[in-house]
């Protein structure tokens, strides 16, 4: 089960106009900043409540996000769900006949282990889960 | 200050399927289905911890999610964000130069209050304020 909307991820084409942009939409200052080596990105976030905003900028012309902002535009590029067991989903969800983008967890941003679920599968959707590591490099 | 992220919009072409859909990805049946007359949309709630998955269909060939859908995929149709009082965030918001959809607070589903956001004015995204009004019709 999907326990909590974890994040909104927001690609952005420059990271700094969009901090600034988001800081006086949301009436408060980012918490972290963090570049994650693996996926090739910058990000930003904000804690609204019990979920966050996380703005994405693209660190090079591989990154998932470049690529995204090459054919589309800026906007809501995935939602991210909290769960409790990461594994046990990924095979709930491979039963419902949903298709994962990732065949085992692989390490996200702010010390998360992460899977995709493909856009087609989910209404247009790319849906991220992601369940939190308590132990770093444990799952 | 927005204080929630309090719900996710889907634009989806045919609700039963979409529910159904989201009923398996979310591991939960949706908890309230209404009819919204005055944006000609049906809606479908799921609750996700704090937050909402509300997906909307259109009624009519003038609902906003049919012209949506005219021109965009489906997929994520706005983010709402949770107020105290809609109208300082509002006239916070003006005086921030974002650009409001509406002069006035108007009602929403889910006996809410609601202003948008032009999409131009917060990076490509299309974002709601809401307030719950605490008895019917008073803000």
């Amino acid at each position: 089960m999907l326990v909590n909307l974890e994040h909104l991820g927001l690609a952005v084409k420059d990271l700094e106009a969009a901090t600034s942009l988001y800081t006086s939409l949301l009436g408060q200052e980012p918490y972290k900043r963090e570049h994650v080596a693996s996926e090739a990105v910058d990000t930003v976030f904000f804690q609204v409540g019990g979920s966050k905003i996380e703005l994405l900028a693209g660190t090079s012309p591989e990154s998932a996000i470049t690529r995204y902002l090459e054919k589309k535009p800026a906007g809501i590029h995935h939602v991210a769900f909290e769960v409790d067991d990461i594994r046990a989903e990924m095979q709930r969800l491979r039963a419902e006949g949903f298709t994962l983008l990732n065949e085992e967890p692989k390490q996200g941003a702010d010390n998360k282990l992460v899977c995709f679920v493909h856009p087609k599968s989910a209404n247009g959707v790319l849906v991220e889960l992601c369940q939190s590591i308590k132990e770093p490099g444990v799952a």
